[in-house]
């Protein structure tokens, strides 16, 4: 299978190029199912229903959140009547909507896809880990299994808690992907056990910012340590971050992942399919 | 002038792949300036003087520390004698050591080093944006100034800070780079003022690990929340993971970025000289 | 019943000063239920199993702990073998030993003593409200029911959290009562449901200290920002720091809280039994 | 002199509390000098200027602040305009307003009164340590110096943290204080030095809330995790909680140290003067 994973949208220069992009990012990837990252979508804060009904009309299969996913209120109701729209799953029993979602995969097949948000430097939530392995045992992985892929998108701070996750499902899953740091990494590979691993995905913003937020605003903070204006998205172009997967049905872990960098400012990097 | 700079070199793994593999690089990337961040030589924690002594033998013309600088209680008379490694600037008035460099560069040339901690999920320092901003008010940048290239490593956690720290130096600087997260970052770009930002180094050391440690103890560490054994550096090959930069000696800015990655696990990049 | 608690155990200075002022205290006041936190027992750090014995000789029928818990390797086997000796309940499954005790009370009355630690500004653990939740209904409370009271030590930082423990579980526990700052606070009440609370019962040991460690040390770290000499737990007389709680056997309730400081340096304060 | 220092004052119920009770008290306690912090005035969230002007009209010398400083924007010109109300002195360069003032007291004497905001669980400021020094000593403290009393507010977390405050100007000042936590302490002492020192002054609001705020949306929020309605302050009657000390206008050093709370749920303290 081929998974096609971009992280978080940020705002209208995000969204735009994933709308305007997408369509034809999944085609030249031969991408089997894609996920998004969306939690910054509206103006940098959180995702309205719009946004999130444009991004899975432009390919998406399912659109994974974070921190922010609760920054827009239309989005509870919408979770609740919207499966394709996931959550962190480790959030406290009765939060609104799902923290995992099982799609259709052309070619008969199913993708596992969970969410979860990481505790270091973040808001402690429920334990992640335990989170993510109770998701992955209600299912098989593989052929003949209840699922030929799965994927993790970890929403975390820390580089450690990343890939004390990468580790600690090797074998288990098809990738685990970092989000939230809004800053693509480079240290993709294909872990010892057969999972994909990749620390952050980056952005689908503009890079001429701070983590997609205008920059003069965005870096006066640091230095005069008052509350300002309120940050607002930067407008540049965008580029599209994220990582490619092939993955092997049978067994549903990793052969091969490669970054994603589409447009903008920053190196380009496509998979050659 | 052309500059190298590699991430956290993290214990014997990392630290052997820089004695064999630094001079080498420098040559191959005729590199004109080497700097190098030693926090995690030894053994993980900190770096004892013959491990610097060793990296400045392979070619590093300052060393950098950072969070784990007084780790190993013999750096501090070792930093009052020797200029060439540094530790944060931001650190109180009083503190051992020094928090910048300023080194001959060959064909007559200076450039200065400056080393930063960040503040955001980490130890409240000094402001570390005034902290570079006196430091580097000290100099003229350019041609028939007092240096002709000047870098700042920012160790810190956040994306955002390290961000905020490229755009505000933008056109002051010739390079902002930042460490501390141990993961090579793909978002290395001239900024629009014409410093070359890269959000993190990555580190050098074995990427089948967390962070550099070895896998299975520090993962375990998210999991049952006690203390366990003391965390060792994982062993495997590293990857030694930097930036390289040329800049133009009569502006002090820069005209090229590209990630260096050699070695280990990670996918390998080297820029074409 | 008459509920005698007493905040964290600091060092010698409050090792002694428990001993010899417990059995005393235990009698004047009339406590039918003795709970001593000892998490910093041992020079600080962690409580030693004969340390453990000697608080429990002492008058103490269940000896809760902390962050601190584990500091002592010793501890582990020990708080398999004693059950009055728990640490905080929401630690991961699989964690050694017991988050909560049930003991026996004169006249023929039983109590439940449950440990817990907060998140706010502390590690990451299971969430704290639900695991208090999940060990009191295991219980009834009151006349007729598994227990005639109940007390819930919440080790915690932040003073919102704590009171949010207070009045989630108001009308539902005898008492609750934090510990961690180790620094008494007058805002002991019982609350409208009849739950008893104060914030923080305070530490035992030498208030002539930060916070129980030597002042000039503790204090010097705040000037300096590098590590310095390990902490060691101030010498001087302590003031043993608590609350003492009267309930009624019929309904489970609070009718009266005071605090309890005997010895050292803070001003004096024991209930009128 | 007899200096009145009042904690955080939270909504309507403490504004309310302090211009009804501070004339009587201040006359009671036979008060020279009258401090109150004032950070959540305004529906809890910052010090809007008329707040400020019937704090001062109610007999406050000066008012402090803290990280709620800026909640309310018209405090800003208000500030500049303003030496009475000072904000946390730590703030960078720049920031509008004072760090200290210093205010004629009855008998032809002059007091000190600095705000500084901890770091510890806080936003990084500059030192706060430091900042202090530097405002006491453009002083003389005692009789024929230019103070006969100082006083300081630390807004801060952490109980270490405030501690290492009265302990580095044990016999430099005549008091140092803490707020921020809303909870009053009963560790109040003079220091060996001669320092009166109280971790926390506590709040002037109702204590039947979750640090003043209301306790069923509060309390819910560490259950939840999810962002809730805008949290109002607790509307019940004020417990007006503060500290009463008695300083040597010849020394500047404090002789008597003693808690103030009057009102409200909590027990009462009042100084026999
Ligand atoms: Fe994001
Ligand atoms: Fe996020
Ligand atoms: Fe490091
Ligand atoms: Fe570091
Ligand atoms: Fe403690
Ligand atoms: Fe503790
Ligand atoms: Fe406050
Ligand atoms: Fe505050």
């Amino acid at each position: 299978m081929r998974i096609l994973f971009l992280g978080d949208v940020v705002g209208r220069s995000g969204r735009d190029a994933v709308v305007a992009g997408l369509p034809g990012l999944k085609s030249a990837l031969k991408a089997d199912l894609v996920v998004v990252n969306g939690e910054n979508a509206s103006h940098g804060f959180g995702l309205a229903p719009d946004m999130a009904r444009a991004i899975l009309a432009a390919g998406a299969d399912v659109i994974t959140l974070g921190n922010h996913a609760w920054d827009r209120k239309e989005i509870i109701p919408f979770l609740e009547q919207e499966p394709r729209v996931i959550r962190p799953a480790n959030f406290p029993p009765g939060t609104p909507g799902r923290g995992a979602a099982v799609v259709e995969v052309p070619g008969n097949r199913r993708a596992l896809v969970v969410n979860v948000m990481g505790r270091l430097f973040m808001d402690a939530l429920d334990d992640p880990f335990r989170a993510v392995q109770a998701e992955i045992q209600k299912h098989r992985l593989g052929a003949g299994g209840t699922i030929q892929a799965s994927l993790v998108d970890v929403h975390a701070e820390a580089s450690s808690e990343k890939s004390a996750f990468g580790h600690s499902f090797d074998g288990l899953v098809s990738l685990v992907v970092g989000t939230h740091t809004h800053t693509p990494t480079a240290d993709h590979q294909v872990l010892p056990g057969g999972t994909a691993y990749m620390t952050d995905a980056g952005m689908c913003g503009d890079y001429d910012s701070v983590i997609g937020m205008q920059k003069g605003g965005a870096a006066l903070r640091f230095w005069r340590k008052m509350p300002g204006e309120r940050l607002a998205p930067a407008e540049g172009p965008a580029t599209l971050c994220g990582v490619w997967v092939e993955t092997d049905d049978a067994t549903g872990l990793a052969t091969r992942i490669e970054p994603v960098r589409q447009g903008g400012r920053l190196s380009q990097a496509l998979p050659v399919v």
